[in-house]
């Protein structure tokens, strides 16, 4: 099977060695991000895309200088929204109108009712449940850049608020959830390389209930 | 790409047939969520499989009813550990040196510096962290399933606590954070199988930073 082999590929890369990603990989890879499923197809969610080295030295010390920030190709924030807004809801159901060709206003019950049952929840829980999607795409990703044989570092390792004002985020009511670096593995550096995958044994993964 | 094409072949099935899903691909779909990535390793949730109908009645009030409930082949519970306890943590490196062959006590430093950061977070901030980490895996689950054209249902709409209880994962300390349907689609009967899928166009989605 495809993807179980991609993800025993894959290995979360500690040191890139600075080659260049085609852009069109880097496109798949946040296609997979853009397609994921999320709650409601709210899509709660933005990948940022920062390929420019200066700008990306200007993170890194924002990131614990971890060494991908500059060694990768291109660098993926994931960022979710700080709240449901009524107009961001609106935008989400206007679009499945458009693109389904229904009438105007014909998912407004569907809309209400998600609207209703996000409204009842504080911003901070709203903010949980949108970082929640983000993951899903951010899981997309991963699996995306391992099918096409591209290193990927996940990196939660940030100081969220500097990344977002740095990024401008915050002034786009977005927070920063995790970082995906992208590229090429160091093979003479990583030291993680070698090392086994490390996983629980199914038996303490999985629970069967009969 | 295979995976952006099993992610445009997907869509959450609303209704389904009631047909079998061969155990052995059920259990690749699962080995995906176990082989994703997590934050420094710490795998901090499980996958509960329900087959039996019987039992799937029984959730479905707590499910708000929705037909996938008993109408998949296998139910998912993908639950998050409720908090990093020093126990649980002490396990993950404790597998990290088996599975490593690496000295007892040689990851110790890592570690020490992991749970410190963890127990920083208040119980329920580490709860969110491992909710986070539990839907990379249900991504990983979710496109697994696609690969494999076996139907899937992700649905957050449920009574957690309630869930929580009738499965018995509060006393392990889990919380339910989604459900997954496994299955395969009742073609007559799903309205949304010949709705067109609904995603923000790639420029209101990518936030390129030059």
């Amino acid at each position: 099977m495809n993807l179980l082999n991609d993800l025993q590929w894959r290995y979360a890369t500690k040191r890139m060695n600075g080659k260049h990603v085609p852009n069109e990989k880097v496109m798949q890879v946040i296609e997979a991000a853009r397609l994921a499923p999320t709650s409601s197809g709210l899509q709660p969610f933005k990948v940022v895309m920062i390929e420019d080295i200066e700008i990306r030295k200007k993170i890194a010390p924002i990131a614990m200088n971890q060494k991908q920030i500059t060694e990768c190709s291109h660098l993926l924030v994931f960022a979710a929204w700080d709240s449901y807004t009524q107009e961001r809801m609106d935008s989400v159901f206007d679009n499945m109108e458009a693109i389904r060709e229904l009438p105007k206003g014909e998912m407004n019950e569907f809309k209400n009712s998600v609207s209703k049952s996000m409204q009842a929840k504080s911003e901070h829980e709203q903010y949980h449940h949108a970082a929640r999607q983000a993951y899903i795409g951010f899981g997309m990703a991963i699996a995306a850049a391992a099918e096409l044989r591209i290193d990927a570092s996940p990196m939660e390792g940030f100081h969220n608020d500097e990344l977002d004002v740095f990024l401008g985020l915050d002034k786009l009511g977005l927070k920063s959830v995790t970082l995906l670096a992208l590229g090429y593995r160091n093979e003479e550096e990583d030291w993680l390389l070698p090392m086994k995958k490390v996983r629980f044994p199914l038996e303490d993964f999985l629970i069967e209930v009969k």
